[in-house]
């Protein structure tokens, strides 16, 4: 297997030059690190959304990648800089939640506070932890330095819970978790949590949007609305070749009202 | 010749976790993979455009690369998963039009169905074949697995031809393929459609606008528009320093209608 | 240390078909070229700020990088097509002023024309040097042809001085560099500018907004503006959590009048 492979996760923006700088940074402690961005269009500040894109993406990586995660809205404040090792992977971040629900997947995690000195850029700045602080860590995790050279274990990680739904038989009250670059409407309500159903209807102060829950984009015409379970096997509220997000005023963080018919 | 380059093109929007977790998925198969982004920011469930920037820029890669290449507004519906080889690449993708004007660039090509389901991510979703089937299907391409394993062969793609010109003489009807990040319209007309000119001139219901014909942008002054032959050796209505696509509300797909001068 | 680091910087938009076709262009000739994105959105012919943020930069990344930038309005003009070679790195571009104050950060620099046909692209266009002529340049320098195979010795670069702030005692007359993607207005005011100071109070017509000078972002409340020395180690204006670029209006090239207060 491949060593040192370094995923990346930021709400930078792609394109970015803090981006940039973070590669530069890393290739310079390991030339030989494998350097994949995750996505950089985590929603500004975002943690909840980071950390809900992370816990869904971070398993199709292989076995040992290292987890470079900077949504980090407190930097410079008291918040910890850590590692976290699970069974398969590293995380190196803030310890502000992001880190949270993907570790909680796994059974065994050793989490580490950054402290040591010697493994940061000479001179942290305190905007920059991403440059700073966790680009060279990252760097020297993919040299095979063990996570206890950079400081000293912590009990646990600042909790934070990705909301779940409230299920009131056929009612439901979810929240929008992401809206994707086609505008799809991804929520917490999970497949599971669903008794079977063959529409679903969307409330919206006095208005109802009943949309048939199909399996894919197209089964319904173009410009028509739609819901499916998606990729990530969440409800997600569609518009086929169309901006669900526009269609129906949602963004990330709103509440969703739904029914279920049949 | 170094093995394994997959070169990667979407309408996910870069930064995008769609193309993160695809990512994941290959290096997943194949950590030494060679990951490119050809180009993320197809327009949306725009196979046309797709179709065309592929036919463009294959060709400035190396020799076996494989491109996976997803714009694919039919994902879960009846329309196929497919592998193009020709002389000199592998393309992986649906078969909905994407690969019809590349391969057509080609004398010898195969063309597989995608079928056997030891190749696909564990659990094929309906609305995300790009990380579920194709990004596997082009990691174990890229390990040399041969495309005869991978389903029955096809004798021809679902076609699509990229518009032509209509050339009256000196008027010509053209279409928009593309608008770059500059604000810069591509059209479909190629030099070869046009007899020699000094100057082009753009008609829009009741307005004329004469662009000066020049060799790039600079040739006119700042905030001026102009028309060249593009490095895609195609005619563009260019603003010098500004946005032509603002300028003339021009946008992909849209009619241009021409009046050459001399 | 790993050989052919190329570091692409451009004002493309990130995902832009551009600059996948150059990477194209760079593994045909060299596949063992290790590609990696500086930064793509660098404001549209904007060359101080492509100038500015490859001096931020550049010194980040290994000994031997190949920066390989394209800000470049004049394409197609008499401007210089250049490779300069520092102590420590190369850069190939455009002879505009976008290398200028990088290699004024260096005591040797090495400046050649690009004039040898055999080591550009086929066919060049006149619109798309990027392509078509830095970055073959730049994969053949990747693969060690010495810089002089390329042209003729030039005695100097095209200046291009990114404008120094006036500072008269304690009123500053600045300049917005860069607009980051979370809106943060980044000034060409330095630290040692300034004599010490516990606010700034910035000025725009008859307002006059004081913002306290703190440490980081978190600092103030959730919405608030503030004013610190960043990452770049220069005199940012930013809204925490916010968007200070459009909370004061304020665009790159944009004059800042400042006074210090405490």
């Amino acid at each position: 297997m491949r060593k040192g492979i370094i995923v990346l996760l930021t709400d930078f923006g792609e394109g970015s030059i803090y981006v940039g700088q973070m590669k530069g940074v890393i290739l310079k402690i390991n030339p030989e690190a494998l350097l994949v961005d995750l996505a950089h269009d985590v929603r500004r500040h975002d943690v909840v959304q980071g950390a809900f894109l992370l816990r869904e993406a971070y398993h199709f990586f292989p076995e040992g990648s290292i987890f470079l995660c900077v949504v980090d809205p407190g930097v410079g404040t008291e918040r910890r800089a850590v590692i976290v090792r699970t069974e398969d992977y590293f995380f190196v971040g803030p310890d502000n939640g992001l880190f949270y629900p993907t570790a909680e997947m796994s059974s065994r995690r050793h989490i580490v506070e950054i402290e040591e000195a010697k493994y940061l850029v000479g001179k942290v700045s305190s905007t920059f932890h991403g440059r700073d602080i966790f680009a060279p860590v990252a760097a020297y995790l993919s040299k095979g330095v063990e996570i206890c050279e950079f400081g000293r274990p912590v009990e646990s990680l600042y909790k934070l819970e990705i909301p779940n739904p409230i299920v009131r038989g056929r009612a439901i009250l979810g929240r929008v978790l992401f809206v994707d670059g086609f505008g799809n409407v991804v929520t917490n309500v999970k497949k599971d949590d669903l008794p079977e159903a063959c529409s679903v209807i969307l409330l919206q102060g006095k208005n109802l949007h009943q949309l048939p829950l199909v399996k894919s984009y197209s089964h319904v015409g173009e410009g028509m609305p739609l819901a499916l379970f998606d990729s990530f096997e969440l409800l997600e509220i569609s518009v086929n070749r169309g901006d669900a997000s526009r269609y129906f005023g949602l963004k990330e963080g709103d509440e969703v009202r739904i029914r279920l018919s049949c």
